[in-house]
């Protein structure tokens, strides 16, 4: 079984070891973590980085004392494991004033108090020497159409994350911003509701080069929407920031399973895609591989710890089985047969013009089109070349 | 009941009333429909315009003399009648040639192909004086994320896009073009599947302001995600160059309803999004009403007409209700006591800095957060009044 | 606007109005209900009925003497306003001991507790004179399919309902069970996801008479499922003992909309059903017509009791809408035309045996298939009369 | 990699490998199949069947002369080949006279032709030696809950079945028959959408004996229905006289991917169901392992021999990993501490009565109900065993 080290660059919520198992149904069952054991069972476990909304470290509404002792030991816990916090932010969902919306509340003083409760983690989240400040805009939505005019809202939306990026630049922070898009729960519907929403909305931004985008698997699949898919248009367009690996079964309610646990075939495919370059000679994403789940309700500590380490064996295995995959020779005999390496070429020649197009009487009125559409294309084999490797029974 | 005059400009795909009810598990119910027929019978109900695909109009494969013959009778009938092509559109998607995808086949020829059989149809849709044309991608994508690389594929995508823009530009055809999103069905993961999608990637075209999208009720709809918001979203972003409206009822197979024959709320709160302007002023939606539905297969000729009528009558219905909804008393009184109004303002006052807002402590430090959270904000009772607009209790 | 009355027969759950909006992401935003307000408030409303958890009604572990005080206290609000109990379940889900199921745990002691838990309150129901008592079983299922041998957990809850059906019988109550199917969420997947397999479980007890179901419209839609065509199985099976009436947006988290603010076309049809007998003279469902909602979590608790009011209104709306359906000439035309009255016959007439079929030349040899086939159903002029009743633009 | 023979009891339609990949927005791409090519291709790649519709082997509407050349050469196929055909089908689906559905059409003559086609295909079958009777009533359903009265078409599909049943017992055919059932597409709404509803609805036939069911993987699926946990109930309840194994990717339209390249964990675990017998020593499945899917449009036949081949190695592929996973002692493990062994056991024991239960205090007054809440099940370690071994890191 792989191990996982810090060069995996694996990274933890501090909610998600420390959700206390409390949803719509049921009470809690499992008692509060401390920061600080998390910090050092991430780092006895290999993991590179923890990360955190302001109220699960400091829990809302602490006086300054309180404050300052847990983030003291915190940092200590930090500098005596080496774990780093590459990523902060904040809570502007739980609370009963943000029912109805942070960036996007109606009202202006409800506005105005998120925007500081945001830059007061920033300065934290600056002085942890975090890189990116992740934005989930989970109350930023409605459960009717009557409630609110979505293109006023996404007015309001833009003042605040431009406020944001002025702060941090300003500020010389150095982070970059990374919007989490969710297409429902808890609202009826969540404004920017797909990593398409998303990143269309960063279009209108002041700054948009500082502001992309975190994914989620079990987001994008809520909605039966491709994570790889819309991963691949985030780094096509730069836009990915960082990303949230779980598991979802689908269309449902948020599961926030274990990485791999819900469609594995699509994390395969997914790890495939972080772990690769494009024909194009596009970068590859460099970023933390982030968890962002939920450990069972059933289980207890024991089993908490057990499914931290789950969720990076996962990724290597992972991560293994699709290098073998990419490196086997039939796989790249298949793709080459379905024309992957043509489709990297552009369809006019250097320097041709749509003139040129329409005078090559080969590209239409010669054309034998019922030709082309007679030849296979074999993905079946690609795709069972796929299963075969995942399956470990090729390489 | 009301009736539709062209004033409402409402438009219909040729291949809807068309359409002869072969489905993937059965034979078609109806014969072919002579596209002057069409015209006629959609002039004779009130419609603004017919819209068309190269393929609906002139079968693929007709010689010259045949094409001919067709287009002076279509033109004739228009002429007669006054009915407009406001849009058209290219079939990419039924031939095998395009199995695998037209702007994104991996084969350099079927793209070459494929760009020259849309520009032929641009010709045309100039020659008939269309302000919009219609990208729709139904085979740009995958059934198994081995198939291809999304970076890539997108890549090409653009190069596509671009050309035809300039081939616009260049032919002086005036045309604005408008990609239609779509989640999935034919292709297992359709590339650009919702709003957001298309409208991110129109953000990396060369042209961005030529091209805008021609979003779907059902297409968004199938993903779960609210037309609504996502077409409130695209007018901010000033990306709604035209609309297809029809009726589905969630997560399934492309049913192509009858406009408000599935989720009737959703398509109230459409018409009256459709028909308003915002609190910030921005212009309202003035294109076509354009219906993308299918009739039933059980339906003979005399059904598919009345479903012709039923569409412009229900989105009329619909626009009685909303209109009545917006002037209702009770409702702008609710609408304020939720704090509508509010969010119409910035949350920083003009000039205001974010250092300013960090100085005001009534901001943070001394903001009853715990009054704020408690108030209500009375949505059950705007969707109640909606409700009791919409079923006629009220106005 | 329609007034309910007692008469209408409308019942809600005492957690209902009664949740504190405490959810996955959030804090409470309401404080909690006395029981005897929310009597009083529900008799002035015009309802008909209350029905609790056990646990909603005394707090989990309250002393004897509180329970006491609590029970007569609320026996004394039901007597003074006349409002009923038609209907009691037991909370098997929100204390950690349930997390992995009551009936179909794995510990023989959580299923000995669980069984004695729902007796008790099957003691207090029969007191209050409830006729049906609910068994939702939230939490009996699994997040993997490693987890739970499903052959074995059914037959566990087979044994937990023939003890509860003995226990009722031998203590005299008259009560009929009724089970409540949910497809997931708190669980990854719950036992007995719909209507259909809970019905079908029911043909596996002991006593299948005194068990029927309990649909919830929401839980029904999370699965794309339609609650019109489950809800008629349900009648036709004997088996509607009760139902759940709210709203859904489809495949999604359980949102518990007010009664017809999810999709009101279905729930036109549904109020439609509820109301009507069949053809072949079945008797209608004249139970309760039960709320299991949740206010918006953005409600205060003036707006609560406007949501309860919504409830009750829709439904008189929409029956009203579905009476003047039923009775519009053109309506009973348009469905003479589709054939409905012909479905109401069998296909063999009395007596007729399958060799007289077999012998009838004109039932397939001399059959014209082409002509039967080519024949118009008219749905869609039905569809859209029903949806100009629903609006109010007919009747 | 494992190698298929007709011991393994893979059996495929014959409309499958045949279908020519017309679908909904495009032509078909692939020629027709010769029924004795099918025949000899399945027989070489280790398949032990093969099944039908009856017009899948001889098209609809046949000559007599024409229809025994078909069959004479299908039957010489088989004999040389030893191929089996354990199940045939009738299609009552695609002709327009089928339109609104065969034994819920209105129309009786309709039913009575719809009765007349099966049973002449029912005649085929028994000489063949068929031992399964599937129907699939993809039309017997509605677009608008408007169309159908459900209850009253659910009569004429139970007499429908009925004398089925009649016919086949009279003519001592010896089958069984087997419902499949589907959610929606073709139709909006199918009647017996679910595994559940198809055993709710057999147990009110005449003969629940004689009938099961055919599940479907991916129609399951597209209810976003746990097909695991619908076999296993289907198993419990001595109903699943046949499967349908393919690939689906949640809701959305019928996918019919090769088995395994949808949701390749929950393939794992339905084979490891159709492998296994319970703690209760009910027996195993022990019918064909039938593939119905479709191979991509974008296959040419090589590819499509191709898939034929990849369904049986991945369902075997899976069946390895499953055994090893039964056979790990770490698995034994991890399910005897999450207290599996516990639930092959009663709640009550023998003789034990609800007075008994009544009377033990340790049950219920002195039971810890907070120790037992607090006990972790280890869920998340057994799923990841699974994973381990899925992905054949294990074993």
């Amino acid at each position: 079984m792989p191990t996982p080290t810090p060069a995996d660059k694996f990274s933890f919520g501090l909610w998600t070891m420390g959700w206390q198992a409390r949803d719509q149904f049921g009470d809690a069952t499992r008692g509060p973590l401390d920061p600080v054991e998390a910090v050092n069972r991430l780092a006895e476990a290999g993991a590179y980085g923890i990360t955190f909304h302001d109220d699960d470290l400091v829990p809302f509404g602490s006086a300054d004392a309180e404050r300052d002792s847990i983030l003291a030991a915190f940092k200590g816990a930090l500098e005596q494991t080496g774990l780093k916090v590459p990523m902060a932010t904040t809570n502007t969902f739980s609370h009963p004033v943000f029912k109805d919306g942070a960036f996007t509340a109606s009202e202006i003083d409800i506005r105005r108090y998120a925007l500081r409760k945001i830059m007061r983690n920033m300065d934290l989240a600056a002085e942890l020497g975090a890189e990116t400040y992740v934005m989930w805009g989970g109350r930023e939505g409605a459960e009717s159409d009557s409630s609110k005019d979505v293109r006023v809202a996404l007015q309001r939306y833009k003042e605040g994350v431009d406020l944001l990026c002025q702060y941090v630049v300003d500020k010389g922070y150095g982070m970059r911003l990374a919007i989490e898009p969710k297409p429902n729960e808890p609202r009826g519907d969540i404004l920017l509701p797909s990593i398409g929403h998303a990143i269309s909305f960063i279009s209108m931004l002041e700054r948009p080069e500082m502001v992309g985008i975190n994914p989620e698997v079990g987001h994008e699949q809520m909605a039966g929407l491709n994570m790889v898919h819309g991963v691949a248009q985030a780094l096509w367009q730069g836009k990915l920031f960082h990303v949230d690996l779980n598991g979802q079964t689908g269309p449902r309610y948020d599961q926030d399973f274990v990485f791999g646990h819900g469609d594995v075939k699509s994390a395969f495919f997914l790890v495939d895609l972080l772990e690769s370059t494009d024909a194009q000679g596009n970068p590859a994403y460099d970023g933390p591989r982030h968890f962002d789940y939920k450990p069972y309700r059933t289980d207890d500590y024991a089993d908490v710890w057990d499914s931290v380490r789950s969720n990076m064996v996962t990724y290597l295995m992972l991560k293994k089985r699709a290098a073998a995959f990419r490196a086997d020779p039939e796989v790249q005999e298949a793709l080459a047969a379905s024309g992957a390496d043509e489709l990297a070429k552009p369809a006019l020649a250097h320097g041709e013009t749509w003139q040129d197009l329409l005078a090559d009487r080969s590209a239409f009125e010669d054309y034998d089109v019922e030709a082309a559409g007679a030849k296979g294309k074999h993905y079946t084999r690609l795709d069972q070349l796929a299963l075969e490797h995942l399956t470990g029974f090729r390489g």
